[in-house]
């Protein structure tokens, strides 16, 4: 058997057991509404992983985030794939041979200029693409209001065009991440649901056909909500889970199946801090618990079974050094507890963010390593 | 000719000029003092930009934060080597391998029962470890104090080990990154260099024998300082520099030669913001400048001919869009300067970060991409 105890470090550490749960929680959230799941694979960027959530059931095609997902996936079986990032003139000849390659690719736009200069680029392509309209329904990011006058000759405009076909709208209700109660997340999946329901009651309205209602976020997807009208949910981090979702009560940190394996390499005695050779190369610097109410500054320090050490977090990160002490100053960690050579594992503030730091995920059940996943990175 | 035009965003680019200039004034600036630079290859990861490195004079072998960059580097001529993070026994393996095959690699030990277990790993590896003991000059991360009463216990343990060779004292004046004025450089460079020759006279008094003298960082490289004693400084982020550097006044603007290529994908008209195709995973979540008298959120946005401008700054990131605009909200972009596919370059808060976030650089001499320089990743 191999175990963590065998693994150079830093390292990225899956959790078998954990993964395979947070899937069946999603598959039956959105089964239970009957809806169907456009998992992101922004978060993992693996094959194996996509494979364990959509043999999890529940599950139509897949979300990206660059094209450079795309090739990859529909390289491995993925066919039915939205690219739900503002598509512009320059990436359409990437997204052709995606198209001639026999994928059924959606591209997204907001925008009648941006339509334009698409509708123009697939005539040269001598392509129909689909696209679909991207609504804001919090102000958050991009998209286009749901009620905003320029939504109907947008749909129009698209649906006129031999070159474009207008599947549908989408939103993603990145607003949510700031709802840290159930009564909120519900609030915010309602107005997800509801209002990306009007931008495409609207657009029929005007006689022009749109099918698709694509919404999603992981606090809004596990969120109660009516959902009637949506046709498909997108949703990532909830595969891992993270401190963020965990400090929002999305999950339990005992949820999170994530986490970055570490090293003591160094005692910090008069000041009871440890330093491990994990810094930000392998945590990212991603502070997303920062504006919540419990700041978990890089990482919640775990012993190397995965269990929390009660208010240890790396405190401070540099390149390859993190410094790992106790939330509060005034309680210095006992370093003997932690000589050097011990093994930790951290659990990360966002997961999207500390996977993109590594190339592969050590695939554990329990302490037994089992497998290892590899991930891509680039557009 | 290739230009960037040409090229699919987000892509890290590399202005060839700027390197020269950079690497040029560094040579200069340690070659001045009679010393020689170690340069940290950490930064760039990259062989064919520690090459240009070389060619700029006044260098002795390299800096590595990993025993990744330690093989890559040796795979391609770089044979005397400071691995200059603690090590601990479960990668004395690795050590020992790159040691067989001819590199001339140090390691760096600031606790005595750490040197204890590698003087065990390296009997076991039959081999005779070169060691640096790590010297804490401004509190700011690992090390002994060089007045510690257990440093000269270390080295007299460290020179009568036979698995083991004491080769000098390192330190690194990370605490000058905070130092905003020429004065205050000046002053952690002189307290770098005096603390560590300190550290070294104190293990000589003792008998024991410490040749090497190592100490830097790239704001005190940079600053003037009497180098007496001190036989090589290291630094790493001069060779691109980034708006941390800009903001400390090591460096202007004009001299980052690292950039982000990114593609205006939409508006938000209401807000006078723009949308780009370059989030955090092309950015990095470094924000370096958030304590810095300018704060330049997720980087300076540059036309795309690199020239940056006025208060244009990425004021948010989510995974794959960065939210563009004015660093006053009261002063609205003027969107239509910006359609859509626009490209822009974005300067980075913090090189070392926003690299690591890419494959590759594209290397361009003005606006002709002249080649594509792979970095490597991983531990």
């Amino acid at each position: 058997m191999i175990s963590l105890a065998d693994v150079q470090t830093p390292a990225l550490v899956l959790d078998r057991a954990k993964l395979r749960r947070n899937i069946a929680r999603m598959a039956e959230a959105v089964g239970s509404r009957g809806v169907m799941l456009r998992p992101h694979v922004k978060t993992h960027k693996s094959v194996d992983v996509w494979q364990k959530v959509r043999a999890g059931g529940n599950t139509r095609g897949i979300t990206v985030s660059t094209l450079a997902e795309a090739e990859h996936f529909f390289a491995h079986g993925a066919d039915d794939i939205l690219y739900a990032v503002g598509i512009v003139p320059a990436k359409i000849a990437r997204a052709a041979q995606l198209l001639r390659a026999g994928a059924r690719l959606t591209l997204v736009v907001d925008d009648a200029a941006q339509a334009q200069a698409i509708a123009a680029a697939a005539r040269l392509q001598q392509l129909v693409l689909p696209l679909m309209i991207e609504i804001d329904v919090d102000g958050h990011r991009a998209g286009i209001q749901p009620d905003a006058a320029e939504l109907i000759p947008l749909a129009a405009f698209i649906a006129a065009e031999p070159a474009l076909q207008l599947v549908g709208v989408m939103t993603h209700a990145g607003g949510s991440y700031g709802s840290s109660s159930a009564a909120a997340r519900a609030a915010a999946a309602q107005n997800e649901a509801s209002r990306a329901v009007h931008a495409a009651n609207r657009i029929r309205a005007a006689g022009i056909s749109c099918d698709a209602v694509s919404i999603g976020s992981t606090p809004t997807a596990l969120a109660t909500a009516d959902l009637a009208g949506v046709t498909e949910v997108r949703a990532g981090v909830y595969i891992f889970f993270d401190l963020v979702m965990a400090g929002l009560g999305v999950a339990d940190t005992s949820d999170i199946a994530l986490s970055v394996l570490a090293t003591v390499i160094g005692h910090q005695a008069q000041k009871g801090l440890l330093i491990a050779d994990a810094g930000w190369m392998a945590l990212s610097r991603d502070r997303g618990t920062a504006s919540q109410p419990i700041d978990q500054c890089y990482g919640l320090v775990c012993d190397a079974a995965g269990q929390p050490l009660a208010d240890v977090i790396v405190r401070e990160c540099n390149q390859e050094h993190g410094v790992i002490g106790s939330r509060s100053p005034e309680a210095p960690l006992a370093l003997d507890q932690f000589p050097i050579g011990t093994q930790l594992r951290i659990l990360p503030n966002h997961a999207c963010a500390t996977a993109a730091q590594h190339g592969a995920y050590v695939v554990v059940d329990g302490d037994e390593l089992i497998a290892t996943w590899p991930r891509i990175g680039g557009w």
